[in-house]
C-alpha cells in the first residue's frame, strides 16, 4: 500500500495567514473573514493575468508582513494556479525573490502546497515556507471558457470561477512555537491560538469518467472522498476527531455527490450534516446567481487563509481536516476526447492553545 | 539569507532510472545511454498530447519495474511538464495510480522533482518516490511557437525542444541501502555503484530581461549561474568538489553565456571546460541541422536518468551536480510585454561503491 500520509512529528506553525478577494466575494457571506476585498477586479492592471499575479503578489506580502519576517527570511515559497504555465506564480515569484517552488494541481494547489511546506518545515530542510495559490474569474473564463464579453449563460451545475488568493507563513522553528513570552512584535503580529500542522496526505488522481466540463464538483468528489478515508485510515482518526472536515471547491453540486459516497462508506447522515463543510458553497451568496458555488484555487486558498485559519486561531475550531480538490483537465483535453479526473490533497491543522 | 540548500543526511538512493527519447534524440550522440529509443513519435497515439503522456508513463513503468517494484510500492510520483495544466503528467498520474504531486518548473522540472522526491525520503515521510519529467518537440511546437505543418524556420539561437522522458526511483529504506549482500532479485535489477541524493538546492527566479523566446538558454544561464553559487556556498563545497556540473537546457548560446558569468565569478577558464556540461550540447548532433542544441523538460530528464545515472552507476562519476534549467514564460506572457525570467534547480548525486 502506497504510504501516503506524513505525520509532522515537530508540528510546523502556521504564524500567518493573509487573503485577498474581488468585489463579488466580497460581497458574499465570507466577507467578514477575507483580509483585503478589492472593488476593483483588475487590482489596477492592464490585463487580466497580470491582476491575478498583483492580487496573489499582494497576499504573500501581506502574510509575510503579519508573519513579522521580511522576504529574506522566507526560505521557500510554494505556489500554484490555474494558468496556462502557472504564470501569476512564476511572475509573482520573480517578484519577490523568493526560492520558487512551483506546482501545478488544478484547484487543489493549496494545499498541496502547504502539504509541502509541512514536509519541508517539519523535516528541518528550511524554517519558514510561504505556501499560496490564486485564481482569477477573468483569466479563468477566457482561458478555460469563453471570453467575457460573449456573455455566455453556463447551466446550474457550473460554478463560478473565485477570483481570489490566500497564503499562508509556515515555520518549523521551535522558538517561535515554545515561546510562551513573545516579545513585543510577536504579540502584535499573531493574535489567540497557534495553529499547527499536524498531518497530511496526497491525493491519488480519481476518474469517473465524467466529459462535462460543466460538471466540476462531480468529478472532483470521488477523488475527495477517497482523500478523506485515506487520510483517516493514515492518522488512525475517524470523522469525530474532527470539528471540521472542509472540502475545496465541491459547490453544492459536488457536495451532495461528496455526502452520497461517504454515506455509503459509513459516514452517518448526522456526522456529515454537523462537519463536512465545502469552500465553494460557502463564498457565494446562491441568491447572487451562483447556484453551484464557487471553484478556483483562490476559493479554498482565501477561504482557508481566511475564515478557518481565524476559526483556528480564535479556538472555535480545534481539529480541521482541510481538502482542496482539483480538476485535471486541461484547455485541450476534452476536445481530445478525454474525461475530466479529479485530484484533492488534505492539510490537518490543529489549535494549539494561547500564545 | 534564504535556506535554500536541504542536505539529505539519510543519503536517499536512486535505485533505479529509466529514459525515453523520440527518432532525432536516439540518433543523437547520446543514443548508446538511452533505455528506450521510438522509431515512431506519435508513439502510437491519436495525438501529440497522448503521445507524450504515453512515452511519460512507459518511463515511469519501465523506471519501476526496473527498481523490482510494483506500482503499490510507489508512495509518491512527482511529475510535471510543459503542457498547459501539465496534461502530460496529468493522465499519466491518473493511468499508474500512484499518488500524485503534480508540478510546474518549465524545464527545471526535472530536478524539482528529484529535490522534492529527496525530501520526501530523506525525512521518512515516504519509502519510495518516483520522480520524474517529459517534453515532446511537437506538442511544444504546437503550444508554444507555430504548428509544424507552417514549416516554420527558427534563428540559430533557438533550440529544439527534446522528445524525451525521464523518471527515477528514490528509495529512503535504509534495508535497500545497507544492503551488502542483496538478494537475487536486487542483483537482477541493480548493477554498480549506488547513486544516491546527498543535497539540494531550490532556485530562485531570476530575469535577465530577455524578451526574445527564441533566446531561452541567455534567459535561463543567469539563474543556472545563481544556482551553481548558492549550491557551493549550501554545501560548503568547491567547483573542485565536482566531476562534473551539469545544466539542463541551456543549450550552445546559453551555455556559453553562463561560462561568461561563471568566469566573472571567478571560476576559471580550465574548471569550466573540464566540469561543466549542459544536457542541450550533448542530446543532438550539431552537424544534423540542431545549432544551439537541445531543450524542454525532457532534455535533462533524459540525459539524467540515461547518461549521468549510468556513469554514477559504473563509478566513472563520483559526485555530480545536476541542474535543470527552466524559462518562465507562459503561451501568453511575451504578448502582453512580459520578460522571459529563468530559473534553476540543482541536485546533488554521488557514486557510492560497490553494491
Amino acid at each position: 500500500m502506497n504510504k501516503r500520509t506524513f505525520i509532522f512529528k515537530n508540528r510546523p506553525e502556521v504564524i500567518s495567514a493573509s487573503s485577498a478577494v474581488g468585489k463579488k466575494e466580497g460581497q458574499g457571506p465570507m466577507k467578514s473573514w477575507f483580509d483585503m476585498i478589492s472593488d476593483d477586479d483588475t487590482f489596477g492592471q492592464k490585463t487580466w493575468e497580470k491582476a491575478e499575479s498583483y492580487m496573489l503578489k499582494t497576499t504573500v506580502e501581506d502574510a509575510i508582513k503579519k508573519a513579522g519576517k521580511t522576504k529574506d527570511e522566507i526560505d521557500i515559497l510554494l505556489s500554484g494556479d490555474l494558468l496556462n504555465q502557472i504564470m501569476s506564480s512564476s511572475f509573482m515569484a520573480r517578484d519577490v525573490q523568493i526560492p520558487f517552488i512551483g506546482l501545478y494541481g488544478a484547484c487543489s494547489t493549496m494545499t498541496e502546497s502547504l502539504m509541502l511546506a509541512g514536509v519541508l518545515t517539519d523535516g528541518g530542510y528550511c524554517d519558514t515556507a510561504v505556501s499560496c495559490a490564486s485564481s482569477h474569474f477573468c483569466t479563468a473564463e477566457r482561458q478555460f471558457r469563453l471570453p467575457l464579453e460573449h456573455g455566455h449563460q453556463k447551466p446550474p451545475s457550473a460554478q463560478s470561477t473565485v477570483t481570489g488568493a490566500g497564503a499562508m507563513v509556515i515555520s518549523g522553528i521551535k522558538s517561535n512555537k515554545c515561546n510562551n513570552k513573545p516579545d513585543a512584535f510577536q504579540v502584535k503580529t499573531r493574535e489567540g491560538n497557534r495553529v499547527v500542522i499536524t498531518a497530511a496526505t496526497a491525493g491519488k488522481v480519481f476518474d469517473p469518467g465524467i466529459r462535462d466540463s460543466n460538471e466540476m464538483g462531480a468529478a472532483m468528489a470521488p477523488a475527495a472522498v477517497d482523500l478523506i478515508l485515506a487520510h483517516l485510515s493514515g492518522t488512525g482518526r475517524t470523522f469525530d476527531d474532527y470539528d471540521m472536515i472542509v472540502t475545496g471547491d465541491l459547490g453544492f453540486t459536488g457536495k451532495a455527490v461528496a455526502a452520497d459516497i461517504l454515506g455509503q462508506a459509513g459516514v452517518t447522515k448526522e456526522q456529515i450534516e454537523k462537519k463536512f463543510v465545502d469552500c465553494g458553497t460557502l463564498i457565494y451568496d446562491k441568491a447572487d446567481g451562483f447556484e453551484s458555488g464557487g471553484s478556483g484555487c483562490g476559493c479554498s486558498a482565501s477561504v482557508f487563509s481566511g475564515y478557518v485559519y481565524k476559526m483556528l486561531q480564535n479556538g472555535r475550531l480545534k481539529r480541521v481536516l482541510m481538502l482542496s480538490t482539483g480538476a485535471m483537465l486541461s484547455t485541450i483535453s476534452p476536445f481530445q476526447g478525454e474525461t475530466i479526473p479529479g485530484i484533492a490533497h488534505g492539510v490537518e491543522l490543529e489549535s494549539e492553545g494561547d500564545l
